[in-house]
């Protein structure tokens, strides 16, 4: 009764990514330009992004193919493994049969290189000299990093003051791929300098490191920026998750009955669902999604479904997603992958023509949770992933229960090797679960842009 | 130009260990009783370990089975991937050819639970609830840790109280997955008592924690311990390395001709050496054999081939090594797996015999070679691992000034997620190197037992 493997071959890698964008059955709503609250075309992205990748964010194309260089980098971590949790079935006691899709072995320790490694390529493609991102806890900021690394661009980061003071690890590790790293807001650009001069001990939020990411791509003709997370292209990138996880299922000869993902931005949890959802919406059947976030920063649960901007300073363009206001500041907890106001428009879209559940957890429960699934497969999750593997560990003992055996498939997007703090302060006892004020989400979406 | 993997399928984890005991033209010197100074018997060894453990101690079999539930647990992480580094020798402009085997993708980040997992097994097997064992860094704690979890026993680790107050991460770790941990000297024990009594304020050592946790098991009924490298048995458990090594140059039809390993007490350079030395002393050729060890720690290149106690109270028999002296305390330099006084007697007698070079870097160049590793390979090496890739860089420029292509293989034996303060402080320039002196070696070595 041990942990099974399912475990591809490299010839198994994707050949393409696919798009969901195709199989809608009404499209998403169009993204406007901030001034003109007209859609943008593609000639108002390329400050920021290079053609290909904003090419993919508009593709109706069913099928995005992989350039071989980039399946050559994937190659050193994927197909990644997916297992079944049998310790974890017999610990529950569950008739449920409980999978995982295990992100964690790349180098970085999570599903973010999947589109690291594509927008470095695609950048250095276009001649791109230097890329610039933000980040909270660090996951994608690494995984740049090393994708940068990887093609000989420079990687600028600016990093949420807070992590970059609490988190020194993660940023020890950004530079250690030769990264330079910033903590944010900083007096390199006007949204930062605006912000220390009303705010000079600013905390920084993920919404402040993205204005100051993008105004340097924009006012320089040697940089881009790029984005890990919410948009179209980035979620394209993370299908290999869901396709790999496919024929992986089919390997293990079962279905899958409740397919569960976590959701800060989106990115692994569009990665995972959409190749399942997609098939659904052509009529071919599929599971149950679920889609799982932190009770602290409750976007899909709590959240409104309006245009909003992407960013603090309002730089960025506007799209309709579920939002809890750019102007929303999320109470500290663990999760920092999670901290996002807003969820990536195609999930949005999605969970707003009922194809997706929306759950929250406080953060006690996951991490919980997260020490169970350790002590039984030895594996231990990163925070972000704690609160798919309560959802699993819920909807198994619900089974139970209720004696039916389902089969359950969850995404690990990543290991918590760099998330010890948060671990210790709980099995200290130190960590509280956070009731979010109702009034302040009031508060921020009342500043919703009219449109 | 990518690095390229080379990936075995799950029926190749090996069936069997391999035992280099079988292949020695002269047994290595016998283990003697620390009262008597007569060769030790089964039974002398049977309040710390099983009868299973012990007999591979002593057995000079070739093959030693490998029980299914240890090959089950194995399967989740094993075979793991060799890689072709192309990116490292595209940075070196080296002709020579760099493949590395990565031991790092188990749950815990390690070679360790090679031999967690089958410890953990045989102790079960015999009834036994709880398992002792000491930990420096915490590699070998956590792996332990993880595999009594799985198994359902009981975990006491004595961590030496300096790393206890500097790395809480990997205590935390530790905690986890369920077990104790203790800083060492600790008052549990009569070891840890008497020298807390003369030395309150003691950081401890790796000596004094093995006594700590020998101690406890010599003296309860249904506790054993567990030693995470040295002994034979270790040694055996790790051979799996090796062996799918072997098989993973066939795949790359290439042979080898430098083998690399880092050396703390010797077990993961033994994994991935043995099987290839094995070879060699059957008459069928192999490559010349490197064992890397830290300038501060320099048991192979300054020790002496002596009889020497394994801690430092004195508790354990007397085996013939290559040892500082028992008392010898190294300085506090980063890789805390490389800080044992004494080398494993099977490391020791194949160096005595010719089988083994030896050498020693301080360790500014090895952190250097490893952050030209992470930057080319994405992977951020441990910094025990370190010493391994340094030697490598150094044999491929060999390569590149005499113009001749040589095929180097090393083992990387973890990844330093869990030791970014090391690389932090590196980076800030706050790392020396240091010269150990040499009359404290001398003072140590004047202490050995005479036999």
């Amino acid at each position: 009764m041990d942990t099974i493997k399912y475990l591809l071959q490299e010839q198994d890698i994707p050949k393409y990514w696919y798009n969901i964008q195709s199989d809608l059955p009404e499209p998403a709503a169009p993204v406007l330009h901030p001034g003109t609250k007209q859609p943008v075309g593609p000639d108002d992205l390329a400050p920021l992004f290079p053609m290909e990748l904003i090419m993919q964010e508009v593709s109706t194309e069913r099928e995005i193919e992989i350039p071989e260089p980039v399946r050559d980098i994937y190659r050193q971590w994927r197909p990644t493994p997916m297992y079944r949790a049998r310790r974890l079935e017999q610990m529950l006691d569950t008739p449920a049969r409980i999978y995982y899709k295990y992100e964690g072995i790349s180098p970085v320790g999570s599903h973010k290189p999947n589109t690291a490694v594509p927008q470095a390529f695609y950048n250095k493609q276009a001649g791109v000299k230097r890329l610039t991102t933000e980040t909270g806890a660090g996951q994608w900021g690494s995984s740049l990093a090393m994708a940068c690394s990887f093609f000989g661009i420079e990687c600028e980061v600016y990093m949420v003051r807070v992590s970059y003071d609490q988190k020194p690890y993660r940023r020890g590790l950004m530079e250690a791929y030769g990264a330079s790293v910033t903590a944010s807001p900083s007096n390199k650009t006007n949204a930062g300098r605006s912000i220390l001069a009303e705010h000079p001990d600013s905390t920084g939020s993920l919404g402040i490191a993205i204005s100051e990411a993008v105004e340097l791509a924009a006012t320089s003709d040697d940089t881009k920026y790029a984005l890990g997370s919410v948009l179209n292209h980035v979620l394209l990138h993370q299908s290999v998750i869901g396709l790999e996880s496919m024929r992986q299922m089919e390997m293990a000869d079962d279905g899958v009955d409740i397919l569960i993902g976590c959701t800060g931005g989106g990115s692994n949890f569009a990665g995972i669902a959409f190749p399942f959802i997609g098939k659904k919406l052509r009529g071919e059947g599929g599971p149950r999604v679920i889609a799982v976030e932190p009770s602290a920063c409750p976007s899909l649960t709590k959240g409104k479904f309006a245009y909003d901007f992407g960013d603090t300073a309002h730089l960025t363009p506007l799209t309709k997603m579920h939002t809890l206001g750019s102007t929303f500041v999320p109470p500290g907890f663990h999760a920092g992958g999670l901290r996002y106001h807003g969820m990536a428009p195609l999930v949005s879209h999605l969970h707003d023509i009922g194809e997706i559940d929306a759950i929250s957890y406080n953060q006690l429960q996951t991490f919980r949770a997260g020490l169970q699934f350790a002590q039984a497969e030895g594996i231990l999750p990163a925070p972000e992933a704690n609160h798919a593997v309560a959802a699993a560990i819920e909807e198994a003992e619900k089974c139970r229960e209720e004696g039916v055996s389902k089969s359950i498939l969850f995404n690990l997007c990543g290991h918590g090797n760099f998330d010890m703090q948060a671990y210790i302060d709980y099995q200290a006892g130190k960590l509280v679960d956070y009731e979010y004020a109702e009034e302040e989400i009031a508060m921020a979406l009342a500043g919703l842009p009219v449109v």
